[in-house]
């Protein structure tokens, strides 16, 4: 094996993105193991808690690359890199690889972690974590993140209540030349073992309804509002 | 009155954008009255048929922007304008209108009547209907549509069925340079006077599944799938 090791929680596809702004783009997801955050409602702690950490390979970046030319067939198209923290891994070396075949890279991340390497994404989604995670944001290190993008850079944020929302404001303000895309929270994620467990469509759709209402009556229109299309669709099923 | 009187079907927002390009955006519709085509599986026959046209109101330029600067308390976002299809009605003097205050515009049309104010739209979807639809393409219109356009353009093409696949790749393959946007029809549209007439949201989301199968199986990457967010959120509800 040349170069450091990815571990890598799963990579599947091509389905279509669920979220954010690329939502219902083919994508070829490449999800890794590990994260620096423990969020309350993290709806993929597969690839998030340690206890887990048995099913995480280490991979080469020819060993992964070959899987995702084997999913896409060759025909170049945007890989979606996510985890856990998918900054906590070496990606450089795979993005020049696969940029080198014509492929695009879009990477989500808490913005917790700062890498030279954000530079060379097409595509950098920054998903801070409002106060129902649990979570407490270092602005200087998602200052950093921010700072080392080159392509297109967006801000999402999840919204379960009205905290979440000012928070959410907040980070519209801070960072005005970044489209925020909002996301209505799955109160009921997955447990790391039971990919059947029921997802609360209902209330996960009320929790949309209450945030477009939030959003036009305070006509903040320059926010977007999108849920997880991949929950509306396909629940909490993994590898879709 | 000053200028040609516009027929409109309702006015309505602001809400988010259900579908394609701008989904999730908030937006306020002017839904125009009267069209040109009789789609089989039109979902807004309340703005196509002419029995209906006793609720469509002439208004000014001056009438319909006051009722879009109140609904969106004068703060500028995108308006949506729809019909019907809104070609046949003379739209220009309403976005200059609305460009003066900072508005954006942006207008859904199946390409079949081309004007020359398509050029100061921000965005122009093109949404050519497919066989299942039972109209006709006219291709020389649909080019002299896309010739006109100056702003963001996009195709959004409805798919049912196969036939309708075939005919939204033939589209891609003839117009290149413009994303499309492919979405799974709804076969319980709505009937003009009965607002709360059950979708078959099963059936949709089946379609939706069917539909992310076939791009992925076929590996057309640079194809968008998305659903009527409304119409998953809301049902056939108008006004929202």
């Amino acid at each position: 094996m040349t170069g450091a090791a990815i571990r890598v929680s799963e990579i599947f596809g091509p389905t279509i993105q669920g979220e954010g702004v690329l939502i219902g783009q083919p994508t070829v997801f490449v999800r890794t193991g590990g994260c620096d955050y423990r969020c309350s409602w993290c709806d993929t702690l597969h690839a998030v808690d340690s206890e887990h950490r048995e099913q995480w390979q280490p991979m080469s970046v020819e060993e992964i690359w070959m899987e995702v030319r084997r999913l896409s067939g060759g025909v170049p198209l945007t890989v979606s890199l996510s985890g856990g923290n998918p900054a906590i891994q070496p990606l450089g070396p795979l993005i020049d690889r696969g940029h080198g075949e014509g492929y695009r890279f879009a990477l989500e991340t808490q913005g917790s972690v700062a890498r030279d390497w954000f530079a060379d994404l097409d595509v950098l989604v920054v998903s801070p974590k409002p106060p129902s995670s649990g979570m407490e944001t270092d602005f200087a290190k998602l200052d950093e993140c921010l700072a080392m993008a080159a392509g297109m850079t967006v801000l999402k944020i999840v919204v379960f209540d009205d905290r979440d929302y000012a928070y959410a404001k907040d980070m519209a303000g801070r960072y005005p030349a970044l489209p925020v895309y909002l996301q209505p929270g799955n109160h009921t994620p997955p447990p790391p073992d039971d990919e059947s467990a029921t997802v609360d469509i209902d209330g996960v759709m009320n929790r949309m309804l209450w945030l477009v209402d939030k959003v036009t009556g305070d006509k903040w229109f320059d926010a977007r509002v999108l849920p997880q299309l991949h929950v509306l669709l396909w629940g909490n099923r993994r590898g879709v």
